[in-house]
């Protein structure tokens, strides 16, 4: 490289979360000013490598992000490896690769969830230098403790449950609250500790309505006034309902109480993020920096027992990190009486 | 009266909504503080004078009640003029009038919503000395020109429009949001103002789909990269989905827009009311306790032009308060190019 | 003017405020929408009239600003009329309206306070034609009986007034919290309204540090565990200490009570404005421009009995809103106990 | 033991901080639904064992409390070895193990920080079956990585830094805000990273007033347009005044830049817990009770590298956590530009 100054590209794709912008921040500012690098946002996620769509990321544009939600370089759901014309595969990831060539790329940053993780595991296998900056709500990325995306989603969670209890201590109900959580129930664990949630039911733990049911029952037998049912979105069920929305028809079919269902929705995954996760992400896109720095390509950064590291991409992809059975939130659920359904 | 002290008593009906306990506050502080009377706190609404279940309300009891959601004396849907065995009515009205009479109460205060209002005004024709609150999150009671629960219903709405932007603009689409209001627009007029709603829709004006994807695609055309529709729950639809459901689909079949629905449901009406409602709760429930003290029975209390002041509780009753036509915050939007779908 | 389009110019003056930038908006998008204006931005209040600072607001500048706290604008506390050097004044009127012409403005929106539309109106003495549009968090704008900004201001302290709460209560504390008010008494009278403040002491009503100490003591005696003060600023006082740490320190030494101050400071006029405040902001906005397109100059916005309406410019100068003697708030206050210090 | 119910003590000591009635709420539900014991609540720290003093906690009376700051039991900062009359010491240890015989108890839950974990492990020493649950807001208790408490207030930090810099932007100003911390930088590191201040001032780290200086001249050199200053209270100075209004005033005299200081006082220790320090504060009760249960005494519970844990009581006395000179993200601060003053 000589005296050329290393350049470098960044961009964030699949869903927006919360703190995307905190770490596009964090890469760009340490390249900038420790590492002296130049940089290139790339516009709506991989379709801005095929488009050759970029924007060049000054300090100055990168400052007054760090608190917006969502993400100044757009998103795409583009998976290059799987886009296709009919049966004929489309030849994407030759296009990204002549074009991170002609951009005069060194190193590339993919800000993203599970698919986008994978898509860059194998963008380093053609030979690209790439390094992975894990991102969800859902907080299953798998080789990382936490994401950034979870705790802003999991506070707006908690805060909605916090309104639904005055509501249905008034009217003494049961009140379901479907949050998110595609295969893991995260967010549901989370805010249903944190809510002083009576019932939570995640997608790992096996549940039956005759146990939900029974929780209630006791629980009015005792006379609690009213209940609180945490419910992940993700939950298997014989129903094209939603989960809250089934979970509510149930418990009113099996205990005829009063009860309403709230679906949280799109509400968890915008906004400012919270001050945690802007330190988190802030931390995750420095340390990108510092990987891209010690040219330690095809990793993929990650916090593991409270330190912030790195795990080669290929372990990463195809898997995913849901709640263990002897998760230990869990069992302090299970002891303090919370009904897990089970 | 003599040298006795007087005696009164306040419930609260219909559904919960922020600021009852601090109306329960504002008039029981108002009573044993300025005016040296008693107060007794009925449980459950009209349930609990026709089961006589009643608690003493000490000042101590009344600290510390401003700032929370729900209601401390619990609510009923008991409509006392409506019950009835089969199509046999039941004598709740008696009831009520001779426990009213067992508990040597002077005065009752209603605090409730169209329903409790009207119930309030048949029980002042039976004689007994009833003053009204009004409240409810809807902002529709016919006479008064806003509601506490209100204030803090759209501003909760607000912050969840404020969260959806950053998602619409990342993936660039149009996200749809149901407010809360079964007949009147207020929660989605003022929400959609005050979140920067490009399309707004409520029972009040005639949409037609057309209009609205016509609204939508100018937009697409013009770049803007995103558009926020805010829509009342009691929209008119030939639909059994829900409002927000029903405009996002169809939206999604005009227009060929990526559209996504978000139904806000329950967290509107729950938690700790905004300062304002707090204010405005305080002021009422004073005044009620003023209206007492001058025997003005009969009466509801109300906002009028920007003073609290008192009407007729038998003009309330079966009528509702709508936006009008002629509405200037409707007029200021359209001005500034919101689309109202008429 | 036949053909040509109307051009305006907009300016912010004088200290921040949330909903400077949703007034703009309000101005701007009506004006180009509804009354097909050009619209120009003046950079740093009146200075940029001096200086000839512009910026073209074109809908698209205006999309995106309504939550935003601070203004787009800049401001500066230039007052055009007492600019001098030593004892020589400069003509900066002189330049004001040779620079107003040169820009070929029809109209000048000046969105301040006491100060800013002080100079409005000698502004229209000298021919200009200026519309003034009141903020102030302080809330004492003569003419008006609100102002846009005094929402989030008494929100904010009323927040830190309900944290303050549990530590009181803890620690068996009388707290003292100082919010901001120079002349005028609105955000404690508000904020101690609705926070549940035991004494509220403002500018306009004469305290005695005596009675103050006496309602605490009686407090104490009656077991009340803690109280909370709320003091504003701008309160007389025989000390160069900020009012908070004056009447703690008094408190202390009168009552021998535990004491802690907060001086609640400038958190109280940034950030994000409530969704009451874009509102009002964003009508007062629009009327501006409803009254230059009826050419309705020399007046400046104001809300009256709760409707938007206009008054002489040459009516509000040198003049201030205060709390008065027969305020109604101040009188409920009082008939449920809380102590104003007189 | 035999048939007899474990029964246990739980006493919250010292200043009052968010979470501590959820890790209350954490011992008990845990120690009734989990190991059936029975639970005393001890009133006012160990006032409340020196004065027998007493609450039983049951189920009941720990629903609701999750979500509540400050603490239901009541605090003192009675430090039971250090008191005396004159030069006389009291024998208050000796009254302590007399009444905890007296009362019943088999174990004691001391919640509180520094100074109450000291005497936790004395009253170990004296026989007592002791486990220590650490909470400051300072996050600077020694043998735990983070203490419940501490995520509040650096929320609630960072949401006054946000709101400053719309100020700050819009007056062109250095805004200075000193938050809490007295030996102890965490929440003045915390926020400032997560606020974007651009000068972060912690006791750890030795400043000089001519680099604070130069940072602030060099950023309005390259037309910054303003500068946000985070400063711990406890920083080293040679004046009486705050460290917030010394820094401010020294940045004044050496720089001339427009400067406002803001003192961010008790808000920062009230208040509802954020949703994370409910969840640790639960992990930390449930864990003490688990403790008991194990009969693992003269411990403290701890968070070591991302798990709960305990560490022996007899190690934390008298040290405190500082931010080492190796601090990761002062490192990564340093690398994106921030100045630390030294």
């Amino acid at each position: 490289m000589g005296s050329k100054k290393m350049r470098i590209g960044i961009l964030s794709a699949g869903g927006d979360c919360p703190g995307i912008n905190a770490a596009i921040r964090g890469v760009g500012k340490t390249a900038i000013v420790q590492y002296d690098m130049e940089v290139q946002g790339i516009v709506n996620g991989f379709s801005g490598l095929v488009e050759t769509e970029t924007i060049e990321l000054t300090e100055n544009l990168l400052s007054g992000i760090l608190t917006l939600g969502g993400t100044i370089l757009g998103t795409s759901r583009l998976k290059p490896f799987k886009a296709s014309v009919g049966d004929e595969p489309l030849d994407k990831p030759g296009t990204i690769k002549k074009n991170y060539e002609e951009l005069g790329l060194d190193a590339l940053v993919c800000i993203g969830g599970n698919g986008t993780q994978e898509t860059a595991s194998l963008l380093a296998k053609e030979g690209l230098n790439v390094v992975g900056v894990p991102k969800t709500i859902d907080n299953d990325i798998w080789g990382t403790d936490v994401t950034f995306g979870f705790d802003t989603a999991y506070h707006i969670a908690t805060e909605a449950i916090d309104r639904l209890h005055t509501t249905a201590n008034s009217h003494k109900r049961v009140m379901v609250i479907e949050v998110m959580g595609h295969h893991a129930g995260w967010i549901a664990l989370y805010s249903g500790m944190s809510g002083g949630g009576d019932v939570i039911l995640v997608p790992e733990i096996d549940y039956s309505m005759e146990s939900v049911a029974e929780c209630l029952m006791e629980r009015s037998r005792v006379k609690k006034p009213y209940s609180i049912v945490v419910v992940a979105e993700g939950l298997p069920k014989d129903s094209k309902k939603s989960a809250g929305a089934y979970i509510a028809k149930e418990i009113r079919k099996l205990t005829g109480l009063e009860t309403r269902e709230t679906i949280l929705g799109y509400t968890q995954r915008g906004g400012s993020p919270t001050a945690t996760d802007r330190i988190l992400a802030t931390q995750f896109g420095a340390y990108a920096a510092e990987l891209i720095h010690q040219r330690k390509f095809g990793t993929m950064v990650a916090m593991r027992n409270g330190a912030v590291t790195s795990i080669p991409l290929d372990e990463v992809g195809g898997k995913i990190r849901l709640i263990k059975p002897d998760n230990k939130l869990v069992e302090i659920g299970r002891h303090m009486g919370v009904c897990f359904g089970d």
